[in-house]
């Protein structure tokens, strides 16, 4: 009954989708609500919508409806860069002389270069529906500060990109892709807010990180008329438009009669791994079909293999709502050699249930080991990935290699997030000999540990 | 009769061309042949082997056949990153306001960020067939270079790339892409070339220039058991491999009942232009249909629009063979502040011979209306443009604002060859309004010509 299965796996326009899967309308554990962090209590609609815009605050809130319609704008949007192809690693598969067979979805084809641009322009859209002047974001290796430049750049609207220092001033070719699309990138810590101010007087030579720039990505838009903040991970508002990714990924598996055992992604905040597996999760939450899923994060960043499972602060100047996650506290910064991604310090909510519910794993790998495989994957199969997608690589390819043991001829399935483009520099340590692994000691991750809000 | 036509064209696997098109073979008046510099006399295949693998110089040769089949190998290797998506670009109409319809074949979705790849494999799948250990190339932005790296890694052959000196400092990234491919990149001019010594003695401060480092390429791979040198434009072969560019963007007209009234490429060395237009200017010769074509090329290199129809050198060491081209000269080159590519002094033969005989139009643009309508595309249809495609771009755009003014429906058909993350230097420097116009004087270009080798 299966077709022959080509190469790259393209669904037609009519086959794409045209809702979302939203995963916590099957969850019997539902992830646990954000918190108001004046109040500690659950926070309301009103509340969140004085960060975020109203739709999106509603979808942050929305734990019953299973399918939300993607608006016409988006679907035509999505039409410019996807279908993601899902591919057939037919090369890799070879290579490594395995009866595995390996597909992997590839999120790499547009200008982002990531994922990220799934959730960006449907944030932008929303922003634009509420008739908003303009949004403002973090970025730190500045996928999502692209994505969320292109989805300004098409609608029109004002972008407030606060990028970290250190990122700001290695990577100028990312701020000017940003630039490019019209953004507006500005180095954080910054004079322009006064979380940024506080954090400069404290700590003058401070290259900046992600916590402190979401501060002040939020303090500006509370405080600015017209304006509202948006995030490119964690949030469940997120995992929901990620969605776009499985479900395209299941309805090309479902059309070539392919079946997954096992289904990869690499986790950091947890948007992509969240949006490829949600769908099937969904049937497994449903008792239609079994898959096993695994989450990959970096040996030196493990929220969910080392961390808390805990409400804890998402950003340094403890102005964003709190989430229960599994969270290696909001003061953990990965040792400085860490050059692959994945660096913040908890998880999606939804993730970090799922997780605690014992329906998916984790794994952690280290950095060395992750761009080996990039660099094998990059000459086998022709696309150089971003070190973060290649968390999910090395995860593959070790699977794959079980396979060979045993004979089995397991179907992996993993998501290729994005392309390594502007992340030469890493790529360059690695070549040079110069990349080494840290991975930090029990002690280190108490101590940040002890620091978590009292909640409960 | 037609089909709703989609966002992007895909064709299926099965449709995908198993044989290029030899525009040649339909041609009345051939493109002249390569002279040996030696004795100024048509080279053979025997003196082409020299240099070249033997079956890409018998391809070099072959005038006659219009089809020659593409091997498994390389069908199999396209497969991994075509087909190209020939894409409706509904959005830029809409944004210019205009009636023409305007579609792009976008060949940018590999990690050589171009159609270089297209070319690169079958060259490598030759140089490994005839047994060979290496191949030699030149690269100057990187585009080349990387899809060349890619290719060899794919078949396990040695890469020896000399890049042009300025580029190798400037672009660090597009080296490391390269050495993550495995590929040995040598600053150009260098130690390691007789060539190369002689020239840095000559210009102790030179940064080098792309006939610099072809006659490094050539001096190896001749001087090298197991190599031959590769090139990746200008040839024959070369608008042979990449009319699998047009063959791809015909049958997806074909598919869908478009029949474009306008083709635009844009034009340096001629690989992709000739490689778009091979199949329909095919169809007009044989008086099946007609077409406009527009080759685009910088002001600041106007080859075709300015330049001579003679014999000239390909590089600066003389060591190539010679080509009839519309040339500015071997020794020109463009002013400092050029910064969009397309630099080489001379153009395919087989471009040169159509356009001299009357088959096609030329157009130079400059470089600041050219960034200017790759910003706006960028913005608008969500793909950040390489400096080169934008050249096709802003002709596009001006041609679809044309038919805006007389209410002519016309089709437009460009070729959009890749994307423009390598080359975010040139980006800011029009951010920064930095970015100015030059158009070589006539006596710039009389005094290059001047230099033009006497043969006939």
């Amino acid at each position: 009954m299966a077709q022959e299965i080509p190469y790259k796996i393209y669904l037609e326009e009519s086959e794409l989708p045209t809702q979302w899967y939203n995963v916590r309308a099957d969850m019997k554990n539902k992830p646990a609500p954000l918190l108001n962090p004046g109040t500690l209590q659950p926070a309301t609609l009103d509340e969140l919508s004085q960060v975020f815009c109203r739709e999106l605050a509603e979808q942050e809130l929305n734990t019953t409806d299973a399918y939300i319609d993607i608006p016409e704008e988006i679907q035509s949007f999505y039409k410019m860069y996807r279908p993601a192809p899902l591919v057939r690693a037919y090369c890799l598969e070879k290579a490594l002389g395995t009866p595995a067979k390996i597909y992997y979805k590839f999120e790499g084809n547009n200008t982002s270069g990531s994922h990220k641009l799934n959730s960006a322009i449907a944030q932008a859209y929303y922003a634009k529906k509420q008739g908003l002047r303009g949004v403002t974001t973090e970025t730190g290796a500045g996928q999502w500060g692209t994505a969320l430049s292109m989805a300004c750049a098409y609608f029109g609207l004002d972008c407030k990109v606060f990028m970290v220092k250190v990122s700001y001033e290695q990577k100028p070719f990312r701020r000017e892709v940003m630039r490019t699309y019209g953004a507006n990138v500005t180095p954080s810590p910054s004079e322009t807010t006064a979380i940024g101010r506080k954090i400069l007087e404290e700590f003058p030579g401070t290259t900046g990180s992600l916590g402190c720039a979401i501060s002040e990505a939020v303090e500006v838009a509370v405080g600015t008329e017209g304006y509202r903040y948006v995030l490119g991970s964690v949030l469940n508002q997120v995992l929901l438009h990620q969605s776009v990714i499985g479900l395209e990924s299941m309805a090309a598996c479902d059309k070539y009669g392919i079946v997954p055992d096992i289904i990869i992604g690499c986790a950091g905040g947890g948007s992509n791994l969240g949006g490829l597996i949600s769908p099937f999760m969904g049937r497994k939450l449903r008792g239609e079909a079994d898959y096993r899923f695994i989450a990959v994060e970096p040996a030196s960043c493990p929220s969910l293999t080392r961390g808390k499972y805990a409400y804890d602060f998402c950003d340094t100047g403890k102005v964003c709502p709190l989430a229960k996650m599994y969270t290696l506290g909001s003061g953990f910064i990965p040792s400085a050699n860490h050059a692959g991604g994945l660096r913040y310090h908890g998880m999606s909510s939804t993730v970090s249930q799922l997780y605690d519910d014992g329906l998916m794993e984790a794994r952690s790998v280290e950095q060395t080991a992750v761009f080996e495989a990039a660099t094998k994957f990059a000459r086998i199969e022709g696309i150089l990935p971003a070190p973060e997608s290649s968390h999910a690589i090395r995860v593959a390819m070790d699977e794959a290699l079980k396979c060979k043991e045993t004979g089995e001829e397991k179907t992996i399935l993993f998501g290729l997030t994005g392309t390594g483009y502007f992340d030469m520099v890493a790529y360059q340590k690695f070549n040079d000999g110069q990349m080494s692994d840290y991975i930090p000691t029990d002690a280190e991750i108490a101590a940040s540990l002890a620091k978590l809000p009292q909640v409960d």
